[in-house]
């Protein structure tokens, strides 16, 4: 996507022996590139959330598992590596995910293949999922170009969190939907939902501005008045998981927007790629909310007066705080489910994907 | 309500010729009471919102008034001290009503008594709206009591915004159920919604601690989830206005709050003092909803590392931010409207108010 006019992606290769990152710890006050030149510098990288998202951490680790090779590529030093970059972030299922699939296909490989094979394939990972969002995109934005040759003017899209191209390689999920509608001349508009505790809402404002998408950020309070008044034209969020009956887990607070979009006739839609939907589960409530820490409440960031980054502190003294990171969305709101092989139904999701078929 | 262990008023008369208030432009920071000695320091208490609340903004005023005809109280003085203290908070429907009741009472007096009487009515006006509040509060209590007669656990209470004793005189509305509860020993523990973007639940997480009610602050997006897994037992809001039909206008987000509420069959009650019914108004989705300041979104007040109030900015640049300032909950979603004169179901409404009847 474009920042400022420049086609970026998240990360990037530099030569063979770096990589470049945008640092997102600074995002959206301050727009930085790194150069990570090692693994170590990778293993920081992803720790100190500099890299985010669970696309992106996984392509960033392979690329750090390969950068390990090149000093060492002995089985000591692969297993070594492996080690140091699942510890940085330890739950990343996509971290785990990249760096078993290098693991694998090196551990075959004589040492003096290693490194470049690592390096090739730590690329195909990146290049695999910009392609995934690239379909998943199209998809989208299909239902966009409906939507508008309907209303014929341009549509209100609301989205919560963040889902865009800084949380995967290229595209993102929802937000890449919106890009490809806009890109194609689709007239859109974007109600971005602000996303307390964390604010992710910010992020999306900086990276639509960036790109040049129309938005306007609101609270996460304001989308139930807009949908009332005929303000939104469709609702479209990424997802954690979708369960095999197409139970969305997303983000806290989605499921109070599909509600509401439910209640308001607005079509609502999550966008994921199939590696999201977990087919070994049916019903999505019974998925295990994470409950984080409090601090993620209570403290704010943002600029002071002078510009600098800065936190304040809601309140003082030893409030009580409940942080539920996500809620689960029953696919009875759902309008349907944008993956990168079409957009389904919850209930007819599996039609997409019939190699998950169970034998009767 | 009591702040640790002390009853207090949000104002209150020192002899005759002073008013106390607490200081809510440092709250939920700090605790300090404010003595208020003339007409023009009243003003300035209402402009700066040191204090807050219709109700008690109509009071304060009040107060004031008579306070500016202990040094003249000529018809001119009357003006002016009267246009003087509208102007402090000229959309303040409260403030006006006061003013213009003590007005009239006043100019049929003869100068001498006018200081006296003003002083008086102030009173009066302070105390009505207290003896609503506790009428009010007991009706919520009966709620309570039932369901927790039911569940035989304490029971857990969601709010929106702060409708605590703080914007009243004493009491107030939603919270003033959860008072009474509380203090009548039904085991009782309210989730707070911050309510974005000017984070109203941080004074009821205040009073509620300052006078020893267990609670629980979450994000405005926590709600729905709580409900879905059975962790509410009730949602009790206030409102700005509600119509015959028993349609509620209220803080941003009430809606979906009532959606998520009606979605698990979690009871959804308001809270109002009858004068808060707009029996003119039928379709509450008619009302006009303010669109406030984006730096309402865009700032946010709290604490620095070393204690002191602090402000940070979310984002920098132009961002474009929408931020109505109320919803419409229609009727469907609302069990019952908590009044002064007992709960009605928002169809049965105008039973307990039959003076509003129309003729057909």
């Amino acid at each position: 996507m474009k920042v400022n006019g420049t086609s970026m992606r998240s990360i990037w290769p530099i030569g063979d022996s770096a990589v470049g990152v945008v640092d997102q710890s600074l995002l959206p006050h301050r727009f930085e590139t790194r150069e990570l030149e090692s693994a170590a510098a990778v293993e920081h990288a992803i720790r100190t959330m500099v890299v985010r998202g669970a696309p992106l951490i996984g392509v960033t680790g392979a690329y750090g598992l390969a950068l390990a090779l090149r000093s060492d590529a002995s089985d000591t030093a692969l297993a070594a590596a492996h080690a140091q970059l699942l510890a940085a972030r330890p739950t990343a299922v996509n971290l785990r995910w990249a760096l078993d699939r290098l693991r694998a296909l090196i551990a075959a490989l004589p040492a003096a293949q290693r490194a470049a094979a690592a390096w090739d394939e730590a690329g195909r990972i990146a290049e695999e999922d910009v392609q995934l969002n690239r379909s998943i995109g199209a998809h989208g934005a299909a239902l966009m170009r409906t939507l508008h040759s309907r209303v014929r003017r341009p549509i209100n899209v609301l989205t919560h969190c963040n889902t865009g191209w800084l949380a995967a390689v290229d595209h993102g999920t929802a937000l890449a939907a919106i890009y490809a509608a806009h890109d194609e001349g689709i007239p859109l508009h974007v109600w971005v939902d602000e996303t307390r505790p964390r604010n992710q809402g910010l992020l999306t404002a900086w990276e639509l501005a960036a790109h040049g998408v129309p938005h306007t950020l609101i609270v996460d309070n304001a989308g139930g008045h807009l949908m009332q008044h005929g303000q939104v034209d469709m609702v479209i969020v990424g997802a954690d998981r979708v369960s095999a009956q197409g139970d969305v887990a997303n983000k806290i607070g989605t499921y109070l927007k599909a509600l509401a979009a439910h209640d308001n006739k607005v079509p609502f839609y999550a966008a994921v790629p199939s590696p999201t939907i977990d087919w070994t589960i049916t019903d999505g409530l019974t998925i295990a909310i994470e409950e984080r820490a409090a601090s993620e409440v209570l403290m704010v960031n943002g600029l002071d007066a002078s510009g600098l980054p800065a936190v304040v502190r809601l309140m003082a003294g030893a409030t009580a705080v409940a942080n539920p990171a996500f809620d689960v969305t029953p696919a009875r709101l759902v309008t349907g489910i944008v993956t990168e092989r079409g957009v389904a139904e919850p209930a007819r999701l599996i039609e997409l994907f019939p190699e998950h078929r169970r034998a009767a």
